[in-house]
């Protein structure tokens, strides 16, 4: 297999994954079926498609409409094996590495159109963590992606990683490997050990 | 009158009825009069904004302002008017027809524009209902749309009989015409019985 | 010191201030460090954010990234010295100048562009209000800004003021002060004598 068609099939799964986390969210507010897919593309595009329309480019599923049927997907996944998914660990991995792929295609996408660093940290987090964000809104649930947990921080040490090496002259590819392992190495030390961000003790 | 009058005629209606049921909410929200304005704006042109930016379209209100002045219209009504409204019943039917003209319009736009149809779909069902989706979300409520009701449902089924019709070469007016029957007539069927989706049962 | 100095001193000064609004609400709501910066990033950017969308205009902080470093900035304002913030009255006065520069900042693009009086208002008080109402949106709270207070609405007489002046083949400076200061002392009288707008007496 080609590093190409790996990542291709990565950023799929990525997809289907986050997909999945909004169709649990929904089963859980016991949503219908029309919910539980709204809720599934929710984290599915939710951030990608900010990122595109804040940077004036073509939103990407418009073009690759597979992407919307690996969503649906995701949501009928949800609504049919909800109880079985929701104990089911590796997802959360899975969800890791999804957070860690889009955190670093974000990045890439903005590097390449030629922003500087905050705005490059600002779209590789967007497009990691903001459709996850929408989710909790839309649920009327407290976003937990701002309260707890080392999630969108690992977006944005991914982002950086992804940057800093492009600007030393390193290979895009290596940028993308280095960006995408600091993400997930990152988000998976705060899984273990339980690590947070420290909140305001004044 | 020509048939392009009745559908001028009938889209501002629409973008009027939506503003009401902003205006409700709002209303029963206890919100003051700006907030009352401010929620009429959302369902009434919430949808349609939306999917003007997804698609890279101008946004549809810039340029045609009276339709401004309708949802402040329908916002006003609602404020004066909320308890004579709320109980009257065919509101809910017209109610059902801008849902049902919007979905068409929404599907038409995205169909001009060459997308095939799982993007007329999003488009149809998106302009139809994510604004009444914002006005539930700002107001801090469970969004109904999620939870109950063929409402949005209606709306994909209108989106697909319009692209159907149009991919088998049928005239686009009849197109127009059938897919806003479709979904018209599948949500009055649903307020009707009492239709609803299923929850996930699992 | 030139007026377009000062100009660019306040334009920063309101970004900070509105990022310390945001600050405030998320260390309320008991969110990390991550979720603070968020929450500061909503009032600062999120009005003007929108508005260029809509407009169709770059999104101006695109380009100018000190605006991020501010926001950043506002934020960790909040995280270390909400406590003290919160009770420090003259916020207040720094909150409602924000408020009237950015509407009239608002209402100046789209006049510039040449739009009529509706989108010029739409423009003006999105610019200015729209960030607040996304920051309680997002930290799951009733949007004050629709409830109670005169707040939206000064920006709203702001942006017609500056409108207005510009039609009467005012200079733009001129119309640029007075707008501000309509903006301004109306929302001062507001915080002053507790003016709200009324709620639906029906």
């Amino acid at each position: 297999m080609s590093p190409d068609f790996l990542l291709l099939f990565a950023d799929r799964a990525g997809v289907f994954v986050f997909a999945i986390s909004g169709g649990i969210v929904a089963v859980r507010k016991q949503m219908d079926l029309f919910g539980v897919i709204v809720m599934a593309f929710l984290p599915a595009i939710g951030g990608g498609t900010l990122r595109d329309l804040i940077l004036s480019q073509p939103v990407f599923w418009l073009e690759d409409t597979q992407i919307l049927g690996l969503a649906v997907a995701g949501g009928l996944a949800a609504f049919f094996f909800h109880r079985w998914l929701e104990n089911f660990r590796p997802l959360r991995w899975a969800d890791a590495f999804g957070m860690a792929l889009f955190a670093v295609t974000g990045a890439a996408k903005a590097t390449a159109l030629g922003f500087g660093l905050p705005v490059v940290l600002i779209m590789g987090t967007m497009t990691a963590s903001a459709g996850g964000l929408l989710r909790d809104v839309v649920a009327n649930e407290e976003p937990l992606l701002l309260k707890k947990d080392i999630y969108a921080t690992a977006a944005l040490l991914g982002s950086a990683v992804y940057f800093v090496i492009c600007m030393w002259g390193g290979d895009e590819a290596l940028a993308f490997a280095l960006g995408l392992a600091a993400a997930f190495v990152l988000r998976a030390l705060a899984i273990i050990f339980h690590l947070s961000l420290p909140r305001s003790p004044f």
